[in-house]
Order: C-alpha cells, then sequence, then structure tokens
C-alpha cells in the first residue's frame, strides 16, 4: 500500500491526503514528529530524504519526495484520465508554472505561519508582505478567469495546480494574513472546498454540504 | 514562429535559449532590458507578464511564464519521443523534484550572482551558504549515480532536470561560489556541456569537442 510519511499540521503533507481523498486512492501514513521533535532532520528521516523535508511518498520500490512532484506522480500513474495533470503541453505547462507558485506561497503563507504557530525565528513582516504580493496576483488571475467564465487556476476543471497552492493560502490568516483584501481567492477556496472527495485538516474545515 | 523574451546574461533565459537548439527548434528573440533598464517591471512587460519575470514564451496564441513550466512545454509539445520529460510517472516526478531544486538554485546561486555582478542589495553569505547546502546534497547524488553507473540528475538519460538546474549552477563562480569542493557536480557539468546540440553564454564556454 502507498505509504506517506505525514504531519498533521503540514500543508504539504495535507495537500496529498486531499488529493488521495479527491481520487479515492488507498494509503497508510507513518508519522514523523517534525514539531517539536524535529523528527525530519533525524538521521533515520534523512536516510529516506537527504532534503530533510516531509512529505515522502513510498508506492512500492519508488520513493519520492517534493509534494508538488508527489502529486504530479499520483495524477500521472492513478488518474490519468480526468486530466489532474493535464496531457495537452500548454496546460500542462500553465499547470507546472502554478505548481512553481505553490512553492511560492510556502517560502511566505507558510512561513509565516511557521513563525506564529511554532515560533520559528523570522522575519514574518517580511514574509507575510511577500505573501500578500503573491495573493494579490493570484487574486487578480482568478477574477479575470472567472470574468472569462472559468473557475480554476490553470483550466478549464481543476487540477494539481488547485490542490498544490490550496493549503497554504487557505491557512493564511494563522500566519497573520488576512483575505479580506482578495475576495476572488475566497470564491476559489471555497471552489476546493466543495471538490468531491474534500477533507479538511486542523485550519480548515470542510464545508456543511 | 516560437518567440522569446529573453535577456542575454539571464541563466533562466538561456536554459531555453540551451534546449531549444538542443532539440533543433527554430525561435526568435525579443530583447527585454533587466538590467540597467529594469524593462521587465515596465507596464508594457507586466501586460505581457504579471509576475514580472523573465522568461516568457510565445507559440502561437500560447503565451507561457516560468522557465521550468516552458521547459515542460517544450519538450511534451516538440520532443516527446526522446523523454526529456518522461511519460513514466515515477521518472517524470523524479524530475518534477528536480525541478523544484531548479528553483532552489536560482533562489541562492543566482541571487549571489545578482549581488556580485548588478549590485543587488541581498544578504550574500547567507545566499553563497544556502547554495553551498543544496550543491553538497546535488553533488552526493551525482556521486551516489555515478556509483550506480548513472550520469544524469533525474533518469538514466539526460532530461528537463538536467537543463534546469545547470545554468545557475555553471555560473556559480560569478557570485563567490566555487565549486572545488563538488567533485561530481564538475563532471556532470562536463557531461550537459558536451550533450550534442549544446550552445554556451557569456560565463559558460560551449566545449572545444
Amino acid at each position: 500500500m502507498i505509504k506517506l510519511y505525514n504531519y498533521e499540521l503540514s500543508g504539504n503533507c495535507y495537500k496529498l491526503r486531499l488529493f488521495m481523498n479527491i481520487i479515492g486512492l488507498q494509503y497508510e501514513t507513518v508519522a514523523v514528529d517534525f514539531y517539536p521533535g524535529r523528527e525530519h532532520k533525524s538521521a533515520a528521516f534523512l536516510a529516506i530524504n537527504p532534503w530533510g523535508q516531509l512529505p515522502v511518498l513510498e508506492d512500492g520500490q519508488c520513493r519520492l519526495r517534493d509534494a508538488q512532484a508527489i502529486l504530479v506522480y499520483l495524477a500521472s500513474a492513478y488518474d490519468p484520465q480526468s486530466n489532474w495533470f493535464p496531457a495537452d503541453p500548454q496546460t500542462r505547462a500553465q499547470v507546472c508554472a502554478w505548481l512553481a507558485v505553490a512553492d511560492d506561497i510556502t517560502r511566505t503563507a507558510s512561513a509565516a505561519r511557521l513563525h506564529d504557530a511554532l515560533g520559528y525565528e523570522l522575519d514574518v513582516e517580511s514574509a507575510r508582505r511577500d505573501a500578500r504580493v503573491i495573493f494579490r496576483l493570484i487574486d487578480d488571475h482568478l477574477a479575470e478567469t472567472e470574468m472569462e467564465g472559468g473557475l480554476w487556476l490553470a483550466a478549464e476543471w481543476p487540477t494539481i495546480a488547485d490542490i498544490a497552492c490550496f493549503p497554504y493560502i487557505a491557512l493564511s490568516q494563522e500566519g497573520g494574513i488576512s483575505r479580506d483584501d482578495f475576495p476572488a481567492i475566497r470564491r476559489w477556496i471555497d471552489r476546493v472546498r466543495h471538490l468531491n472527495g474534500f477533507i479538511g485538516m486542523p485550519g480548515i474545515f470542510a464545508p456543511h454540504v
């Protein structure tokens, strides 16, 4: 069975739990004590992932790191017909550009949350400011997309771009980043929450359907 | 014809010129005065890419941003049979994990180069230190790969992972980052330089074959 090295409060682990639930994939988790244990920096975990980062996914003999790369794997291996990772080169590249944005969101909005929630020492004002710049670009993009009848970040249907960008945007208030100025983001969050198979995590509620 | 919004000294633009030359794709360039003109932050360019970043590639009605995403596009659209972006889900995901590393290299080694070469104000010692941590992980990975008979970052053959990570590693000395401690990286750089169709840029010489 697929094995996910997991920390419940990590948005990057959550996006894999979320996606596997949406596509109906069974998996088991191995708990890694990110906080306070810093187990992701232990010798035992570095033997699994030298980069010292969660999540890691194992599927048989295959071991993968990087949340976005794992989304590409799961979509390509287990649900190619739904085009979560599109076959068309242009749409595929648009998705990939948004996967890079997901990393930018992690470095900013997630960093601010690590500061506020777990006491990480970092320049939280800078992290919040950079996150707001990214949120502004995303909100403008989504507003423009809605004007053209679209609902999702990268295609006319939900893709792993939406899954990848969702968690740390939806958790932004835990890092002191309000979404009051980003109405198109708020509407998009609600659309993601109503995807079939959606599950929440601490800080992100599943909707009362 | 394919149009590349281009700055000659950008490693992220160079990786697209390099890849298009390797796969034999014709293109034209539109010069964007990144320095000193900051033309990538002009209203005219922000209308093309709201993120204010180079490169951008246009192919007919398709406009794409993000160097790694554009590599995925070019490989998928113009040379799928060579598996520069692999069809196999596991290998594809390994490539995607390295595309994320390419962004980490940009944020560290390229930032140090922007400081040294163009006078950008940033914490260059921190950028160099973070770059060396990444280079250590890459060198260890390549050394282990060589022990198993492998030559490339993500597969048994060269992929866009190698193309994406190459430029700012090969330009690292322009940011004050020596590669003396990274012998496996030096051997890999030489292998990339001997790919058919390789071209250099200022700071990266094509080999005397």
